[in-house]
Order: C-alpha cells, then structure tokens, then sequence
C-alpha cells in the first residue's frame, strides 16, 4: 500500500551511464536511459513485439533499442521504427513522467496527468556550494512504512547503532512529535552530553574539540510520500545547539528517499548533505563509507521484522509515544492512499 | 502446453554412463540408465516402496537398485526382486518407450500404446561419415515456445549475436514463411554480402577466401513437438548459394532440440552437423566451443522474457512478419494439443 | 502434523552462549537464552512492541533485551521494562516450558498447563561416567517421520552407508518388531558375522581383534514423539551378543532426537553414547566425526525423498515388514495427534 500519483527517487544518474537500468518502482517495471536530446526517460520494461525487457537493449540516437529483435522505442512509449516493419499500429507502452534534479532522477509511476514537476521537493542542500553530499543504495525486503518507522524513531541508534551514533541520553531525552501541514516532525534534543564516535570523528574534522561536553540535535522531517531528511549535529555545549553558530558545531542533513519496490521490498537512498568543510572531498568519502557501515546494520533487523510481520498477520504492535512519528506518517500516507483509491474508483465509474 | 504423445530427446548417452539419470521430461520424472542388454531404459524416478528417487541408487545386473532399501527395478517398470521380499504384489511405475539413435535418447511420455519408433525423426547427417557433429546442452527457464520463436524468427541474430553471426543484411533481406504438411519452414537469401566473423572463420577453415562477398542463407524447418533444424552457409557469390557446388561454400545444419521441463523451463540440446572438413576433429571442437558462446548468448533473454510474460499475463504480443515461422508453429503445435486433450477425454469417457 | 503436547529437544547449550538463539520448534518461532539465575528460558521471537526478532538482541540480568528499541523481556513472556515507558499494558507474548537436561534443552510447544517434567526421557547413559557422548545437529528438509521411518528400519544401511556400517547381512537377517506400551521396537540379532568396518575400528578402539568372527545386534527404540535409541554393537562370537560381557563387545546407543520445524523440515540432533573407553576423549571426538559423515549420507535421500512425496501426493508407499517400526510409530503418533485435536476442539468448544 503505496501512493501512486507521487514523486519518488527511481535511481541516480550513474546507474544508467553504460547502459539502460531496469527497475521496479511501486510495483511497475521501468526502464531508464536518456533520450534524444540527454533528457532522461521511463518507459516500461517490456517491449511490444514480444515481451522482451528493453533494459536488456541500447540508446541509438535517444531511441531505446530492443536487444531482441530491434525494435525502437520512443520516451513516449510509441514505437520510432523496427527493421523492415511499419510501426504505426503498434501497441504503446507506458511512459513514465520523469525529472532529473538535484542529483537525482525522480518519477512518478501514477496518473501522468496529475504529476506536477513543482512537487518535486526542493533539496536546499543539493547544488550548493556551502553544502556537500555523499550516499549511497541499499536494496531491503521490507515494506517502506518499517524503514519510515525506523527513521522516525532514533531510540533504535542506541541499540542497533550502538558503537557508532548510538548512546544512552537518546533514549533518556524527550521527544516530540508534531505535524505541520503534510510534514512530521520528530525532534529530540540532547543538551550537556558527549558526543558518540561518530559526532567526535565529525568535530574533529571540522577541527573542534571532541573531548568537552556537547548539545546533540535530531529533528526528523517526513514528507510523503516517503522522504525522510533528519537535521542532526552536535554544538559545543552553552553556544545554542542547533541554533549556534557555525564556528561552534558539525551540522549535517541525513537524507532518506525510500522508494517502495514491491509491497514488502524497497531500493533506499540514504546520504548525508554536511554543512561543514564541503570542499573536503576525502572526508566526504569517509563520512559516506562511515554512513554505509552504520545504516547497514538495519538491514538484517528490517527483513526480519517483516519476515515476523508476514508470519503474525494478525498481530497487533504498540503505538507508544517514540512511535509517534511513524504512527502520524502512516496516517498521512492513509489519507493519500485512501484519496487516490476513492479517485480511481470515480475515473472507473466516470463519476 | 505440450504434446505429450510424441518423441523428445531426453539426454545423451553420455549423461548416464557413470550413474543414472534422474530428469524431468514434459512433468513426467524419470530415470534414464541401461537395462539387461545395454538398451537405454527410462521409468518414473519414483521407488515403489517408500517414494525415493531411484535416480540416487545404481544399476546391477541390468536392474536398477533403489540407493534407498535395495529394491530392484525392472525396466519394465515392475519389482525385479527385493532382499527378503515377495514383490509381486508391488505396484508398478510407469516406464516409458525409449529410443537410443542418432546419438541421442528418444523419450515418448505420453501414451506408450501410441508410440512408433519409426516416427524418430532421421537425422541424415548422424552417423555419416560426410558430416560432424558437436553439440551442447543448456538448462533455460523459459515455455518453449519462446525458443521456438527465437530459432524460426533469426532477426535476433543481429541484435542477441551481433559480434559472430549477426549482421544488418539479416534484417534487410525478406523473409518467407510456408507450411508444409507438419513442416513449417522460414527461409532468407542474402546475396552478395560480406559474412560475418562466425562464417569468415568457417570460410578459412574450409580453405576459401573469407575477404570476398558470398551468399548468405537461413532455411529454418520446425516439425513437431519441438525441433528445429536450420540449414545454414555462406558460399562464394555467383556459384549459386545454397545450391552451390561443395567446393565454393561452407554449409552446416544447426540442430535444436528443444525439451519441455516443465510449463516453464526446458533441456535445449543444441548443436551443429557440418557438411565440410568432417574428419577435422579440432575443427569440430572449436566451432562447439564457439555455437556454444553465442547460444548461451540468448538465455538471460529468454529467462527475462517469461518473466515478463508471466507478470503481465493479459498482454497480447505482436504477429509480425519476421514472427509468421513461430505462429505457424504454434498453431500446428495447437492443433496437435488439441487432438491430444480430446482423445483423452474419449479415453476417459469411454467413448 | 505433529503432537506439539510433547517435549522435544529443541538445541544444546552451547548454542546461546554468545548471544540468544533463534529457532523454529513445531512451526513456533522461538528465542532461547540464559534467565535471571542462569536457568534457560525460551519465548516467542517477537517483541511486542513492533514485531523485531527477540533474537537479535541480547540478554542483560537476565531480561531478553530486544535490539531494536531495548524493550527488556522477561522470561515469563511479560515486558519487564523499556526505556521511558511504562510497560504494564503491553501484551504478553508466549513463554514456553523449557528445562535444560542430560546435556540438551527440552521444550514444550503446546499447551503449558499439561507439561509434566516428570516425563523428559531419562537418558540413563547422560552425566554417567561409564559412558560418554558425542553428537551432531542437522538441518533436513523433510517430515520428521520420514526420519523415523529411515531410523527404524535399518536395511538402508546396506545401501545409503555401504561403506561403514551397511553389510549384506543386514538384508537377510530376520527382523522383529513389537509394541510395547508407548514404545516401538524393532530388533534384528545378526550372528557369526564379519563387522563392517566402522565396528572393526571400534573393536580395535576398545583393544579387541577385529578380524574374527562378531555376533551384531540393533535393537531400535522409538518413543513419542520422536525420539530414536538404537542399542547397537558387536560382541566376538559365541559370548552371548547383545548379553555378552563388556570384555567382550563393543557396545553404544545410537541417539537420535528429531524435532519438526516445520511440517517438511526438521532439526535432528544425531550422536552416539558409547559403552566402552569413556574416558578417551580423542576416540569420542573420533567416533562423532565418523558418525557425522555416515549420517550425513541421509540427507540428500530424505530431502529427495520429501521432494518426490511432495510432487506425488496421491502414491501409497508399500509396507513391508521392513518398514514395520515406522508403520507403528506413525500409528503411535496418529492416535496422539487425534487426541490432541479432540483435545483442542473441546477446549474451543467450551465442553
């Protein structure tokens, strides 16, 4: 249970370089490559001749070229030419609205006439210089409300997370929850504490003492249909935690695009825009090897979790109160599944 | 799918020297070894006594041990003898006629009061002293119909093959289709072309030019259930192509069997009989070598296509002309199914 | 289709050591580990607060601390705490019977109220320095009573493990079967024999000459719900077998626990207690590396015997005299599973 008409990450332009990328994405099988003029493009992976996989083809002249037999295939789903054939007659197959930006390729695998490229959400982070930014993808057989879940409740870095970013005071520390509009917003704030290894490593690369105490900040944003970015950092303790100034902190954004695959199976965009020495390649890459080590270890926990979950249908589990985050961002994504549902039975009924 | 009341090749004789062969034939397991006097055997891999697969036991004496508890199976499908026990009262297991010839092992699982050996196809290339054979055998999970079409429809070869055998002229050159009694044949002349790397190599093997233009051709024969045969060669333009005299051509027979598994999977005996340089051993070795890196060229393509087939089970595929060998096969293969379905239902009625 | 008002071996200590151990006992998934004073508790593998795998966590004073959220576990089934909340409202989740003896943990995955300690086997060769023990754990992929069926009729030995402990004599000697309460057994006395050679090593283990002639016995014990004791030995000839004195003979009990995961998969704990040499250590370890790889021999027949069961599901399997021990046991376990149904009906049914 997904929101189809939404914008969602599909993959990153590298992933199509050599050749085209095939990808499901909410239960479609799409096709990537760039078109005529180096635009990207989505089409579905079959090709109309015989069902052959056109990611299986090439790019000739941003025509996308069936592996099989050669059939070309337009970004609009129209078949260009084939061999020794007349095409007009040829079935379509889906295209996919589709937007490279901000270092990302976004689609939208519902209704094309509802896809407004203005909903993409702006990354403030993304191209700017002030700003740098590493990740990677993670493939994980789960459903994407449990790695929502995980994202909207820290508590589980203490023990899941527990030699890097985890640490006591998460799990002492208030939290709050609220919902602004179409956002949740989770914050703990953690004042007077030292720093976990990873934030130490984070100050002393943005060359602060690692050694005195700190004020420690997590406020997580869920937007749907299923973007997590989590302000988090560390100030030296006294100078106004996530308000001080930059002199005194290691601040950075960590970037989740969770992007459903099947019911129970995601491709996870993970990454953190660092607001601290951005032209540091090398920590760049470091942080990014760091942030891959320590999201890997939910990995085994969320297939499991869901693996538990397929096996106890019936089971109910507890909403408390660090749940609130994820309880409030399935109560929007209802909300939306529940109007696009009412809205497709209105086009079938042509009401 | 499948007709069930026909001849398949099930394996080669080299499969069951050692031990005996357990494999699925058209959903039917059986046990491939060899019998009193040697003759090839097959019954279902089933032990009547507890359910083991016979295909771990061993053969002694012309009978097969069940690996399991020692009982002795008759290639008749009827206990032998077991230690200690009066077997006549055990219950049978199916055998199935069988055939060794040609250099393969013919199964009929279907109805064996129907089966006619001289309904094995004659391969007049097997045991000539003007031809050589090589061959191979792949595992594909794929309906085979769908290696059906890729064999009667050889467009492919210039997208699935381009670095050996394919080439642009393939595509180019008309195609034509007709049936004749249960033959369905699709053939295609290139005049005057240059040849491709696969027949510049068998040019040179046979002494002939390889740097001069020749005439290309493909003549694809299917019979049912499932073989096809395509008499393929280059010979040098001008002396009459196909019809050409040995001396100018290098001329060869690919040979398919194509073997249901299952609804969905397949044994593809696969192999070349060549009509030039027959004693050449090395030769005949390095061109298996070859086939057998271009054949395995189309399986991620045929595993990708039913995929695809079976997750978007409503979508017509289209009929082309190129398609015209592969729809006439299916239809012949149809009607044969048919005939099938109904006379068992006659059989089962009584009537 | 097992009892599940049985206790079952269900892993050995030295399995939750290091950290909790997850494992599926007659289709329950549970987590095993060390309570409060160091005694083994085992519950559901399911935290209830959001359904993560108990497994994965670890065990802190004796509480289960799970390890995504550190909900703390009591063994009783009941939350004992979680970080910053109040616990009393959560739901419970199961706790089973578990004792741990004789060098194994026993469990009760049915009804709680009708377990009886009392009725853990006594293993009279356990914590007994006039034997010693050696075993292995397996992991089969078929019903558990094909297991038993393998176990109490030993002609496969002949077969499956022609190498070690199978002979000829095997096959021809009379075999007897009788039910004697709630126990099966099935003898075979083979007398004035040559000892296969896993019992001539054992015979020069325990300083007697191997090359003369040895009266051999089996004597096969199963008792519900799964449990295999199979005196085994070899005496010289003409001292009086199975009764002769310990100077004599080399003797030991097969043991075999075999706990269902699932209805085709079970955990079977395999291993040998043996009667003579007790002390020797390196002949234990000797004897178990030996055992393990006969016993190792079964696998791949069972799993393919499931396979084919499986796929012909509609077969009688024949039922010799052989298969006598099986045949009885099953009826044993048939009249135990009825009455546990009618048990469980009534229950529902408030009657």
């Amino acid at each position: 249970m997904f929101p189809k008409n939404a914008w969602y990450v599909a993959c990153t332009p590298d992933e199509f370089v050599e050749k085209p990328l095939g990808r499901q994405i909410c239960g479609e099988k799409m096709v990537f490559y760039r078109g005529p003029e180096g635009q990207v493009a989505a089409v579905e992976d079959f090709c109309p001749h015989r069902g052959a996989p056109l990611s299986l083809g090439y790019v000739e002249d941003g025509l996308l070229v069936c592996g099989y037999h050669g059939l070309k295939m337009g970004s609009d789903g129209r078949t260009a030419e084939m061999p020794g054939q007349r095409v007009q007659g040829f079935p379509c197959i889906r295209n996919y609205p589709i937007e490279e930006r901000f270092g990302f390729v976004w689609v939208w695998p519902g209704d094309p006439e509802q896809a407004n490229r203005d909903e993409i959400p702006v990354l403030e982070w993304a191209d700017n210089p002030e700003w740098a930014y590493g990740g990677g993808l993670y493939h994980i057989n789960c459903d994407y409300r449990l790695m929502i879940d995980n994202l909207m409740d820290l508590t589980h870095e203490t023990y899941v997370h527990s030699t890097s970013i985890g640490q006591r005071e998460i799990d002492e520390a208030p939290v709050s929850t609220k919902v602004d509009g179409e956002t949740v917003i989770t914050s703990r704030y953690m004042d007077n504490i030292m720093a976990p290894p990873f934030w130490r490593a984070a100050l002393k690369a943005n060359h602060l003492a690692d050694d005195v105490a700190v004020d420690r900040w997590q406020i997580c944003r869920f937007t749907p249909p299923s973007h997590v970015m989590i302000d988090v950092g560390v100030a030296h303790a006294g100078h106004g935690g996530y308000a001080a100034p930059d002199a005194h902190k290691a601040a950075s954004i960590v970037v989740d695009f969770i992007t459903p695959e099947t019911e129970t199976s995601i491709w996870y965009f993970w990454g953190m825009a660092r607001h601290f020495k951005p032209g540091d390649t090398h920590l760049t890459a470091q942080i990014r090897d760091g942030q891959g080590k320590i999201f890997a270890e939910d990995l085994e926990m969320l297939e499991r979790q869901q693996q538990n979950l397929l096996d106890y249908p019936q089971r109910k589990l507890l909403k408390l109160n660090i749940d609130a985050g994820g309880v409030q961002a399935r109560r929007l994504l209802d909300r939306l599944i529940k109007a696009e549902q009412q809205q497709n039975e209105s086009a079938a009924t042509g009401r």
